[in-house]
């Protein structure tokens, strides 16, 4: 049935003025880097469940994130979080991912479990501790130069749970000071991703709040600093795909890490609450594509996209999967609006009809061509039935 | 001072018409519980940090909570989670709290913390989980009879993280089936108290996701079933006071879970981040103890006032000081509101007259009043200074 | 290539279990009533723009239902609003509804536009204004009867802006005063839908404020008054299709007026914003509709579709037969979940596969099966392209 | 009693270490800008009910400003809305103003209520509708410096209702064009205040949506543009204080448009939704006041502060008067705040100490320390007895 299924999809896109071969070019050009701590056990604050087969070392994390790559073609790195991947030699640990396909993407320290950062990392009163959270930033740049990535990623859980707890605007000044100390040892080709978080862990404040201050503080930086949205770091009803054109607008754009939340942050599978707005965020991504600044479609060309969603009653592999093909699923979709349609009706300022030209990319069951795309380039056409195929799920549970 | 700053208090009530000696009877009355797990170490998701101090044992808690009674005089019951504050021997327990001059208060099921809970307890799928949970209900109904307490107060964590999970309707009908089996168990004085949540664990839905759900089941259970409003549990922006007199309205309000939010189920400080809502509240209330419907007002007067704050950057006995002494400033606030005025201006349906009959109730400084109410009743006049005073702290950090 | 298209839907359906004719047969039954104000100029409180072409009389307001009707078939009753819709013959109207093929459908009452309703309608403090409200709604009663409309569809713009501007329990029994003695009223076979909504114009306390108040009244009033539903009611972050699925075990969901929304009561096209959540919302209706208790089939059965959309910036005709194929979309994909994958899936408690089956529906293009079922029925496959080619447009836009 | 009373606070501050001269003189800086639009009929998009005696023209909008400012003596100035208040001769406007011992203050264009902007002012694709919006801009600088006004206030009303509508980006760049032209008009002295909100009218996407894009956009405009924060224009949830804090860290915040919201841009009387919240806002502005850099203390000090309520159902002469009454209420509670003791907790990581610190100030009755202040300055004690004792009220319902 599929082949009968993609000819008929095809005939329908070329209707649509869809040229099939730049689709498939960039769906091919789509690498998603996973989580190592996604392959964990993660929980609420009231429970971490225990799942038989959770990753418990960084080689496993990396045996779980080839696999995910083999079903999928469309994960060739894997994200490492410090200390919780630390081991005494970044140089085995990188061999290990080539020797299973894989890159080591983003380097993510961690500045939030350690007692001392109670009251904050590098925005804490205390220039100890700043001394101390700059020391692991740049332990983290240098374990990124062995490791072979090119991104430092940084999300800050600083802030504060109570009014007047903390100087607001002298803690903008320590970080940036010591930011700044980080900044300075990049190589050239490295870049530095930073998340902001409308709240939690603080529930005050949180010193980067919003797009504005991550964009902000990147500014001051220089331009290896960019901005990274995480998907689920928002109040509610902001709307996330403006804050992605406008970013790439201005050229700071720098990554993602792909969740899905209906509340807080929720970490869910990503797509599986709004997939419409997952769709909405490729949308401006393949526009910003097409811009006539060449320097907008660098950006676009560039983005780091990473998943950070944390498994919390789902099996980890299929559940990383799942995120994966959905980001591929919509990404898809994207790709069928037809720029010129939609170029037409905004000039008319015809608002059904630029409306339409959009959701009705979305409409489009891109099933055919996602298999069919797999298929060409030597991959499963249902990864995840594959991944069931494949009998790893019975050895994973075999680790307890 | 006190005695000039009590004097021109006084004087400006009663110019404001407000009769001081039924101020203080109410103030009196207020008795506010608080719970065991609030002196325990408590976290986010990203870490819980370790208190020196903190308490380890349900014994330490209600020596705990023993010091917050005796340092404001409002605190003559403790709350108790099980199992963390499980025994052997309940009758030991009681005896304890009641050599401390504490009673139990309400018996907190834990129906989230087994592995067997990860899709649900009540309402979980599997016929012997829901068992399992059940048994744990009536296992803390006869904890309740056995240490004296005359509440049962149920949080559910149930619910779902993505559509089609789980059948939503049917699970509302194992849950009634569940909890009727309880409610069958109770004493005649006793009251079972049904807490709603908007999410979290849960980030799809949530059983009983709002006091609508809360306050239809516990219509279905009868007479002692009651709904418990903590404050945290809601939707951005949800009128709470509203919910509140609503509820007071109907004789469905059991009790409520204090503490406040700005954002998620921060569970900070009571009254630290909106005080005037907290204020509000509490006008409601006070409104509802002069209903001229008898039952409104035993509604009114029988609400269990309870603490759940969650203290993870502060001191635990100061901040749950910190959190009696605002709700009691609050409840104060609003004994201070004249209902003449306020009634005679709704019915001139003057706006602005309403409106400043309630708030400059809320401008007040009530410290004076405290003061002078708490000498009269031979506490400290400042309970926190009092406690500072006593080398508690010291005994507590000595815990390690 | 409709043919093509169709066929290999069909066969995909089959293979994922689906009996399309059931599916016909469940999109035949779906029955939208449209709006007689969708028709005529709207705005926000910033302005309103004039369209060239839109509605001015209740004629011309059936006028535009019925060519809705003519191109998507699915629409074959307009509800009024009096006093909007007020003639001196409704007798008159009705027939003149029934020449164009249509019935009117609920009868809208407004008691929010009249300077005596500054503080409320049925929940003035002053009686005098609830009689006259009270009136209006047995005018309405009347009306209904005349036009031969079933529904009663009731929305309170009563709140307050300010705390302690009216006594808000009060209210409550004042509002069921009223609607008992027009609950009273209603013929046999008449509904009495109750509307809630979280705020607007109110902004500070909302009568009817969420669900469980509307089910409350609802429940006090009789069988007759059931909730309605508007999906633009909700604070953020609400999960409508629970309630919807609850209202349904309860019995007691009657209607919906349909909107999309991402911030306020942004009253857009249906569908356009989220569609994923009108197809959960569908989803849960679908699943209604096989419930084991037959009162639940029955009333799901028996919900009343209306669309409640209001066009700022949009031509009216063609954005209302947008939200209309928006419905049918999501309708029909609802229809395409295949129940036994979703119960096996439930009952072993596999998170990915249940959310899998619910998923996969939606992912489904039902373009061939919408495209084939209006074909089958007579009706043009693509109704908004009729719609253009009708030159309808240019016969509205003569209107001025 | 006033005078027990002030002597009683005078010392109470005295011992929580404040200098009330430096409050005061802090209290007669202050100065409110009424605006014009504020003493007209305002409503919702439901209903704009009409109040006897609203103003009609600008002078009897300047007539009202007056007596507010009689009463209050805080309100000098008075903000006008083109066209709103066009007149054929603006000098005699400002002559009007100056002879009721006001001055003008911020020109704030309309750029929403002519059809051509149903898609965008300066945003539009429409490149004469774009010339028209910064004629009208460039007007707006030229009645500026003739009525003597010191700031262009500029609020969009510029976004989209759909996906796809407009593209995103562009927009940006041409608003960018169309305030650079401005810009370039401005008198030295000048300043050009950017607002932003996060939604309505526009429903799907805002082009000023948040802080950052205002933040941004003045940036590239320079020194003279700056941030305009309305209280009532961000999502929910979103830290308010910490958007000021981090803007006059930054330099950049130019002014406010007070108001009070407890759902959307409701528009409410100031202070009256979250008087802490008002608080807190003050707080970081009075902190910002004794920053050690000279930058951001002039940046404090130069903020315009601006009151843009909408008055629906209350009186509006005396909802204004309300509204400054308590901006100078919680200015004033900011004011005593002890800045030493909330850095030396601070400095020992004291939560609970900094939380006390600021929270306390809070609670402290300022209405001795108002009334003192007022009769120190030749002004009523109490300015809302002040002005029903006036018979303005009567003159105004003579208006009809």
């Amino acid at each position: 049935m599929t082949d009968r299924a993609y000819a008929w999809f095809e005939q329908k896109q070329r209707e649509r003025g869809i040229n099939l071969d730049e689709v498939k070019a960039a769906l091919k050009a789509l690498a998603i880097e996973t989580p190592s701590w996604g392959y964990a056990d993660q929980g609420t604050r009231f429970k971490t469940f225990h799942y038989r087969g959770a990753a418990r070392t960084p080689f496993e994390k990396i045996d779980d994130a080839a696999v995910v790559h083999a079903c999928t073609g469309a994960c060739p790195a894997v994200a490492i979080h410090i200390p919780w991947d630390r081991t005494d030699n970044y140089a085995e640990l990188r061999a290990y991912a080539e020797s299973k396909g894989l890159r080591i993407g983003a380097v993510n320290p961690n500045l939030f479990q350690e007692p001392e950062y109670m009251h904050g990392s590098v925005t804490n009163g205390n220039a100890a501790v700043r001394r101390k959270a700059t020391d692991h930033l740049l332990e983290c740049v240098d374990i990124a130069k062995t490791v072979g990535s090119g991104a430092l990623s940084l999300w800050f859980a600083d802030g504060t749970n109570y009014p007047g707890q903390a100087p607001i605007r002298q803690r903008v000044i320590w970080m940036r000071e010591c930011l700044q100390e980080v900044y300075a040892k990049l190589d050239p080709g490295m870049r530095m991703l930073i998340e902001y978080k409308f709240y939690e862990p603080a529930f005050y404040h949180t010193d980067l709040a919003d797009w504005g201050m991550a964009y902000n503080m990147a500014g001051k930086l220089g331009p290896q600093a960019e901005v990274l949205v995480d998907t689920g770091h928002h109040a509610q009803g902001a709307n996330i795909e403006h804050i992605v054109a406008y970013l790439l607008g201005e050229k700071k754009l720098g990554g993602f890490h792909f969740n899905s939340r209906k509340y807080g942050d929720d970490d869910l599978i990503v797509g599986s609450m709004n997939p419409y707005e997952l769709f909405l965020i490729f949308y401006q991504i393949v526009d910003a594509l097409r811009d006539r600044d060449a320097g907008v479609r660098k950006q676009a060309a560039d983005i780091a996209y990473m998943i950070d969603q944390s498994h919390n009653i789902e099996e980890k592999v299929p559940a990383m999967i799942r995120s994966v093909l959905n980001v591929q699923t919509q990404f898809a979709k994207a790709l069928l609006v037809n720029p010129e349609e939609v170029r037409l009706a905004q000039e008319r300022q015809d608002v059904l009809g630029a409306e339409h030209a959009v959701r009705s990319a979305f409409e489009q069951d891109v099933g055919p061509l996602l298999a069919a795309f797999r298929e060409a380039n030597g991959l499963p056409a249902d990864p995840m039935q594959a991944f069931y195929d494949s009998g790893y799920l019975d050895k994973l549970r075999a680790r307890g």
